[in-house]
């Protein structure tokens, strides 16, 4: 027969799930220590909800999957996670805030492939609804660290923040409708160049005066964090970029508090984001060997969103991350699986050769599973080919039982990368393997 | 806004989500120790591939939710996971055999919603596929009450063979296009009783006789598994019956060796499951005590459907079996969620109220973070407020961190439910959580 396959859809077979699970599970680990609690939403949707103009508007509009069900219903496929936060949080009035959740799952986008975007992946999704603080974003910092610490990657994170850059559109007296795509613009520095830039904003319809002053104000940030604040400071006296100072420099001492690693944390003040609706503290995270240019992380405040999707006159701040899972994935590619993935890891971790004794073989597997040592029990090839699948299948050790080693109350057990054999009763084993 | 909610799906909020992670973790603990490993197949799928056939034919179909991309594909959401591991054998001739792996994911089905039927759902599977051997049988049985041990629900195993029934038909002689759906009308024993069995046999242009000889047969056999599989060998002399009674003979064999508790494993003629792809053994696993009448998980084996999928020379003997999330957490619900999810399950299991001393409050959640213990801190509610949100939200301990304290170098902590305060050092409060 012959197969056809879904272009932008993946299946991930065992050799890469086991990381991928590994990944998410130290993810899930660290968002329950931080007080991150689960939710799961459906997949499907109807189609006006993922439509609401506040959910990302036209551009997520273009590549959501449409379905029509037997019942004649208009239905989607999730583009993101955050529009069903806020749906959940409209439909249940009890939920008490601040709410703190995370959610692993699915989205579909019926849009181009190119490389690393796929039509269906999956997104780790982790916000808090209902604290103004910046105690609350310099958290979400802690926990990137603690996280990438843990999986064994170097990052760094640049941070900016929205009002700041607004400020700084009035002081340079960016008109009110060219204040997004002039800054849309400037987010581009690192890719499009400085020159770049510019280009774009001559054709947008920004003065050459205005560009002129633009690029004074951001170059002139140098130094430290601190450093770069007070020059802010001296310049942006307006109250929104007042205000975006000020909740910088609370956000950074909380940061302190949280022993964030100082140098790692860097103010970059042509940082945007994808401006749909962040409001406030927006951040990535790269890796520091710059082996993979994409962030591997990156989230930010967003406390208008939730409130106009409700139309409620409730205020429902809120801040959240997006981790990727598939680039965390290719970093540690990059880097060594068997770092990541030791012994315990290994599914088996004991394959069990039965040499004529079937029977002995289960139960000497049962003793090894109720000691929580991963095993399996081969019961249809010869040593020779069981060695080989061992082998090939990357299993740790092998525990070979024949008549004989019964008899002896041992059973023999092989170390397949040192390629030795030791026989030794069954406890010992259990004991060793358990370490 | 008025938010539409659709019907057959479900968003699970942290009180039941952080139970369903919990049963998934024990189920996702207990796959690996048995040796299968993860993977994950994408939910969109060429309708073709759905629609093969060997897939499930018409009955699945009829319930297969169907959209084009903006390509002009015609693609639907998966209806359940074999047919995808069908397809991840037949495009990856690298894979070896036995082939053991578990997938956990969504599924869909576009038909009428009824109490515990839902459009989209999660199933567990587990799956061996290149073994022959009832030793692959008997190891799902074991695992099978490995898991339910775990999970603290007490479940019984009813088992039959698929083979055993086409002897049995053949003995009767049923006509060939009557044994499926004759075998279908006997598994409703249990539903429709004996008349209505008899009922759906005589509308179906079984014979009196037949009828009679059938009965007979069935409730002959009686006593222990050893007695009944006695009693079949004198009567059913047939070749596929004799060969499904010798693979009964082989599993109940297995299953000791495994220690599977005996009286738990009960041998029912009767059995029959969905047929569609069952060729072996096929079992399914209710609670002992019965406060929940569908089945927590079932299995079987299925020798053909892969070979007939990919249309393949190679045989691809297949046993595995499904683990109902939703009613795993059904039954729980209706005994003692306390038991399961423990204090150290609760997120957070430390609320800090900080009076005054936001940085300090920080520093120490992250202390109490780097040693595992999974905590908050709440940043914008005031002592009274605060404490009234932790005993809502079952909080098992606050931290109340004041300047009076972090002078004495001691913080205060208190056990919601025993309504206790104690001041103590910080180091002696983690060495007690951590218990």
């Amino acid at each position: 027969m012959d197969i056809p396959v879904l272009k932008g859809t993946r299946d991930y077979l065992p050799n890469e799930q086991i990381i991928r699970e590994k990944i998410v599970g130290i993810l899930i680990d660290k968002f329950k220590k931080y007080g991150f609690k689960p939710m799961e939403t459906a997949i499907l949707e109807y189609y006006s909800v993922l439509a609401s103009k506040y959910a990302g508007g036209e551009e997520i509009l273009k590549e959501t999957y449409k379905l029509t069900d037997q019942g004649g219903r208009q239905l989607g496929l999730r583009y993101e996670l955050t529009i069903k936060l806020a749906k959940v949080i409209g439909l249940n009035p009890m939920i008490r805030f601040p709410f703190k959740r995370y959610e692993i799952g699915k989205v579909f986008r019926d849009g181009p492939v190119k490389t690393g975007r796929l039509r269906e992946f999956t997104q780790c999704d982790v916000d808090v609804v209902g604290v103004k603080s910046m105690a609350a974003d310099a958290e979400f910092i802690a926990m990137t660290f603690d996280i990438f610490k843990e999986i064994g990657l170097d990052v760094k994170v640049l941070v900016n923040n929205r009002k700041l850059l607004n400020g700084i559109m009035e002081y340079v007296e960016i008109p009110e409708d060219k204040r997004i795509s002039t800054i849309l613009s400037l987010d581009k520095l690192d890719k499009i160049g400085k020159d770049g830039v510019i280009e774009e904003l001559r054709e947008s319809g920004i003065s050459e005066s205005q560009i002129d002053k633009l690029f004074q104000v951001i170059e002139g940030a140098a130094g430290s964090t601190q450093e770069k604040i007070a020059y802010f400071e001296n310049i942006i006296t307006n109250e929104i970029g007042k205000e975006g100072l000020q909740e910088l420099k609370d956000f950074f001492s909380y940061c302190s508090a949280y022993e964030v690693p100082e140098d790692d944390v860097i103010f970059q003040p042509s940082l945007a984001r994808g401006l749909a609706y962040y409001t406030g503290t927006m951040w990535e995270v790269y890796l520091k060997d710059g082996t993979i240019k994409s962030s591997v992380a990156a989230g930010g405040r967003w406390d208008e969103m939730i409130k106009n999707f409700l139309q409620s006159k409730l205020d429902y701040p809120a801040v959240g991350m997006t981790f990727g899972l598939d680039v965390i994935y290719e970093a540690l590619k990059q880097k060594d699986f068997e770092g990541f993935i030791g012994k315990k890891d290994k599914i088996p971790m004991v394959l069990i050769i039965p040499i004529n004794t079937l029977t002995e073989s289960l139960t000497i597997a049962k003793k090894l599973r109720d000691a929580g040592i991963s095993t399996d029990v081969i019961v249809e090839k010869k040593l020779k080919r069981a060695l080989e699948f061992a082998d090939k299948e990357g299993i740790p050790y092998v525990i070979i039982v024949g008549k004989a080693e019964l008899e002896k109350n041992v059973v023999k057990i092989r170390d397949m990368q040192a390629q030795q054999e030791t026989e030794m009763p069954l406890e010992k084993v259990i004991k060793i393997l358990k370490g």
